[in-house]
């Protein structure tokens, strides 16, 4: 595979080969890139670049170190709908859009996925990681809630996943009381794999992807596929929960006018 | 909204606004009513409003402090069955698609949902209550299993909500065992999520319901609309559900002659 | 139900009547056989009669004492690759294709089907049984995973089963590691409902069979079509399984040459 060329905008993520594990690494978060056309078609690019490219046993992706947390992203969403007005969500839906195409597209991606993460972050990159295959992460980490605070349903297939993941009950549950979810709870639920020191993250990441690598690929691949099955219609969801967070918005500016 | 005018059959239900919380209690259980029309487009139309009114923030259901036991269950059953022929289902069929139409139009009703009820109550009361998004009850409420003994499978949507809610393993387990479910096992299972003394029961539901009137309802109710797309397939389940047991009981008046 | 008339091929199983309880007993296991078109129809036309026979109130299946165990699996599978070219995998689609018959037809059979079987065996074998209402075992059975140790994702409906039954997170947990499944935590799961001693495996479940057909055969089969709704896309699972075990070989032929 070419990796792309770095240019301005790169410093997004950078990627490299490792022996037969391709690590992408963010040095950002995804959600300001998602909005600008160049950034979303260069990281959307280099996904298909992975999918297509069969040397690559297995995809290895290490978040930015400093990931969005739960008050950054309340900020941020306000920020956002401050410029929005009631007749015009061309922004904002813009940026759903963006996201669900990176998610459905790493949905399907590939080759087996290892995703490395840490530190407090809203939900919605909690979803993202759930996209990966296993997940590691560090005791300080707290996924964060923030869809109560912000009145709206969570963005980013987290319904889905949670509630697949999960089961309907226990994902009510969870969302329904707004709480945040620490590492130990997540990891008896299944929503990472493997809790390990922040200064052995990267490492620990690399070690676990290559032992995937040399131990059947193709079987954990397979496996993938067919696990997606069961969950095949994360599409036609981010598509309905565009719709609803979108009325939901509408309803909330019509209550401040 | 305009509340239904008190009516001779008003004792069905009764319903009052508290702020922006919308209380329906119920003074009876809802299987007679189902089969007689003029009652049952009332709860319908009732529901209908509840829908389309925007000021309601909560709904809370209280159910009839004398809920269907199974013995009832078994004896409302027989009743039923005694007065129908192989050849006329007819009844029958009216108060199965009667609770249908109940069932779908609360699982698809527009507010968040709140439940309260105590008592020991047969599974298709267990039912309703699970098409509520947060149910309440009393330490000495027992959900009762009339299946086994009755000799159908279980009617109201029953093993569609156990089985999205528990996952197929649980649910196949109970339901085959044919037991009860205690309320210990039923908040370790996510069927309820709170158990209060039978005396605190209606002050409790009504301070719920505020509470989550007062903590974004909006993101709450996008999350119940999510949710209900991971589980989309209950009018599909409850048509399917109405041919079984209408052939299991061809089956046994057959038997019988 | 006219049992069919031994003949040479009958090894591979035998049937008999006790009472209203069908028992089918395997005295080799199935893979082999799958392949043979005589010994496949056999099967598949049994498995037909039990279907149609309404005397019929419980299923019971007791597997072969000698199942197939991980070593065997993967012996039998690299005797099977190696006969195979990259252009031709006619022998290996026929033998998919008949575990697909098999399955389903197992999968959608009427009366309520105890399962009862003992011995290390391949996932494949678990799989069997999960299709099973009620599965009995023996503590000293053992669940094989060979999917990491052969190259290939689980075949026979192991992913959507597991994937239903455990919730996907558990699934990928179980399939990514590679690890075998004791019968500790396959009861804790709901793999298996009972654990009984090898040399009353037999008597139990006949007398476990006898049980549930004096218990209302009727309302657990509608319960079990019930469930059935619920999970009603093995068939198209199953389809795409072949798809990607054929793919995934492609690839591994691919590799080696």
């Amino acid at each position: 595979m070419t990796h792309p060329t770095p240019t301005n905008d790169t410093d997004l993520f950078t990627c490299e080969r490792v022996e037969d594990v391709e690590v992408l690494t963010f040095h950002k978060h995804l959600l300001h890139h998602l909005t600008d056309l160049a950034a979303k078609t260069r990281i959307l690019d280099y996904l298909d670049s992975v999918s297509r490219d069969a040397t690559i046993r297995v995809f290895l992706i290490i978040a930015a170190p400093q990931r969005l947390d739960k008050e950054e992203y309340l900020t941020f969403y306000r920020q956002y709908l401050s410029t929005a007005t009631a007749a015009d969500q061309t922004q904002l839906k813009r940026l759903y859009n963006g996201l669900n195409q990176f998610i459905i597209k790493l949905y399907n991606i590939n080759p087996f996925v290892v995703h490395a993460g840490s530190g407090n972050t809203a939900f919605l990159f909690m979803n993202l990681s759930l996209l990966c295959d296993y997940r590691i992460t560090t005791k300080e980490t707290l996924f964060e809630n923030p869809a109560l605070d912000l009145g709206l349903p969570p963005k980013g297939g987290g319904v889905f996943l949670l509630s697949h993941l999960l089961g309907p009950a226990k994902c009510a549950e969870i969302l329904y009381s707004g709480r945040d979810i620490g590492m130990d709870e997540a990891l008896s639920l299944g929503l990472v794999h493997r809790i390990v020191k922040q200064e052995t993250l990267r490492t620990t990441a690399l070690e676990t992807a290559h032992a995937f690598a040399h131990r059947s690929p193709q079987a954990l691949f397979g496996t993938k596929k067919l696990l997606g099955y069961c969950m095949k219609d994360l599409e036609g969801f981010l598509e309905y929960e565009n719709k609803i967070l979108e009325a939901t918005l509408r309803r909330h500016q019509h209550e401040e006018m």
